[in-house]
């Protein structure tokens, strides 16, 4: 795969981008962060709770990050890193807590974005100072439905109040302050964490310099919305469901697992699947007729996929993280409309959407890019070419990693 | 919505389609077959059981299905239509015995494709003698896993078969002996329907004299056997489920509307929700935030759709005949290679694709159209253009209405 000038689509004006396409594969190195360690800082206390956008109030609230790489003296190296749906904090590196933590996958591999963070990489951390903070309504470590309810003693299960991706945001700046951050060199997501990313530059305009929204556009789509009801379904359908009060019971694995599977193939491309797996049978499956079980290869490959998120991530967050990105919608900032909205935006801005991505496909990101340009932003829009679907920002880190270096470059 | 010649994609070589593109309209009319009644004929006794494709007997067999028009003296005016997953023998006209068979939805409107099949219609019944049976394993009148398994006593359930497109073809051929019907002037279906027509062209080429395949190709991708199986497991997941035994109790309602839920985004398009749908709330919600039960528009239409389906359709069944639809593969005629297997056909073939279908996308279709152009066959192939996706077989009356006239025409 390359990054050749013609991915770029044909827009009203581009700015250049000199992205280091024949860099590539030397960003994308064994190079590593080294061994981290998550901090958990209380952001809310109990006496002066936060308000939600959607009502209510919460707290305390804890939210767990990581760091890599030293902050400068003029606090002027800040890379924001937003996580997708089901991902965390440990965004790169190894987790010197994982066994402690229970988190064993992280002892099994690196960060979700190792490699494009790192000391030389598409975000070097021997330039940057990188944080990634974990998103309220997670499971992992940032205050969820999961977590206790000081108030009752017991996990707030569905009683914990509605989250968007602009409480996030909101959340997330107070973290900056709490660190002494006024400005980010670059706020950078991917999917959820594209519209993270997108919202910070809408929500502290003055904040944001540099905006990378990666598989991601200005609101979801309604089949976008559709995918995300039908896996909330299998969840709240799911008997252990309980209402959300299963912990320290069965827990709700087999909707979750299905949530999990449906959303697994929108991640994917039709071209990526039948590639990867085409009509092959399983592993000891000799002819398909055996029954409604795992017979083709790609059946295993998704029952797998459910299996290991069950073990490691709660339905209830699933519920919550996918009614944020549900609702989340930039146009509020203008009245309904993308374009207005966008003339708050002070940063640079690069969209990047995958040619194979269906679940947020390319006109998605060039109507954001659009609407960037017609009111007058500095934006490049790149469309990529990959067969990894959706989860392309995850799945082509050679041509992820040139294209965040070519953006953060100048 | 036209069809254009522009429509027809660029294949080695096109049989020249002279098509009613101009009497469109007319061919859409209120005109209707009257009256229906479906017949059911035992195909299979006890004593001289049918063999499965995957193995084991199954008999006594009994199929559904209606037939509209006058057969010819010679019989050679038979035009065989093929239904769709959760389609049945009712294809035209008025149900006399909907009441009496708990059938509702057919006292409230006509059969599936009466836009397509009646007096002075594409499927001209003034000129045509048009039959349509049900599959085997479904739940609409032929034997399937909700009938009374005669050895026990009880339904079936699990302990049915599994069954096959081929299954299906073998036993239509017997009611078509049944009805000393020798050959058939067409095939006509849509999606699992088009696979049948294509199955019947390819297991009996001396009988079928032309075979019109819609929304569908050779077999199923990754990805179509992925969203088949997701919604298995919502149903085998349901506690009612029971392991099939769950008939006299309460059904796996729940998983059954999940997995139609799933299924019914399938067949849309993402272009087509989006007109429909958008991001509007469902009526009565005044702002998002309320939960996770229906609050955008296009969740309420979905749960309508879910909810409906369970009224109608049985859940074994729709184990069963997702499974045909996953198993079938045209190729297995030709040891592997469609264009093998496609040698064997005798029939002049109508490859019919939809430009917004991405469940059966117009890469399936034409595939299969090149593999008969390859194997010396005569075959039109059109890609036609609607936002209705999969289900534009059924959505686009008029469009569908002077292909299907244009190709029964000559």
């Amino acid at each position: 795969m390359n990054v050749a000038p013609a991915h770029f689509a044909s827009v009203d004006r581009l700015i250049a981008l000199p992205f280091a396409a024949d860099q590539g594969t030397a960003l994308v190195s064994p190079a590593t962060v080294g061994w981290t360690r998550a901090k958990t800082i209380r952001l809310v206390t109990a006496d002066a709770p936060f308000g939600l956008e959607l009502g209510g109030r919460l707290g305390p609230i804890d939210v767990e990050y990581e760091t890599y790489g030293i902050l400068s003296e003029g606090k002027d190296n800040v890379v924001f890193v937003a996580h997708a749906l089901s991902g965390d904090a440990h965004a790169a590196g190894w987790d010197t807590n994982a066994q402690d933590t229970g988190r064993l996958w992280r002892a099994r591999k690196p960060g979700w974005w190792d490699a494009i963070i790192g000391p030389g990489k598409a975000i070097d951390t021997e330039r940057f100072f990188v944080i990634c903070p974990n998103v309220l309504g997670s499971c992992y470590g940032t205050t969820g439905p999961s977590s206790i309810d000081e108030a009752s003693g017991a996990p707030f299960g569905l009683r914990f109040p509605k989250v968007t991706i602009g409480d996030w945001a909101e959340l997330h700046a107070r973290l900056l302050d709490a660190l002494g951050i006024e400005r980010l060199y670059a706020v950078v997501g991917g999917s959820v964490g594209g519209q993270q990313a997108l919202e910070m530059a809408l929500r502290f305009p003055e904040r944001v310099e540099r905006t990378l929204v990666m598989a991601a556009g200005a609101r979801l789509s309604a089949q976008g919305l559709s995918f995300n009801a039908v896996g909330r379904t299998c969840i709240l359908n799911d008997p252990n469901f309980a209402n959300g009060d299963y912990y320290g019971k069965d827990p709700p694995a087999a909707g979750l697992a299905s949530a999990r599977m449906l959303a697994h193939i929108t991640y994917l491309s039709d071209e990526g699947m039948q590639q990867k797996f085409g009509r092959r049978l399983e592993a000891g499956t000799s002819a398909p007729g055996g029954g409604f079980g795992v017979e083709f290869a790609v059946e295993g490959y998704l029952a797998h996929q459910g299996k290991r998120f069950v073990e490691r991530f709660d339905a209830n967050s699933y519920l919550y993280l996918t009614r944020a990105m549900d609702y989340y919608d930039a146009s509020v900032w203008g009245g309904g409309d993308v374009t207005e909205a966008c003339r708050r935006i002070q940063a640079r801005v690069l969209v990047v959407s995958f040619d194979s991505d269906w679940l947020c496909p390319p006109e998605s990101g060039r109507d954001l890019a659009l609407a960037l340009i017609k009111s007058g932003k500095k934006v490049t829009y790149a469309n990529l070419s990959s067969r990894f679907g959706h989860d392309s920002f995850l799945l082509e880190p050679e041509t992820v990693a040139s294209i965040v270096n070519g953006f953060l470059s100048n």
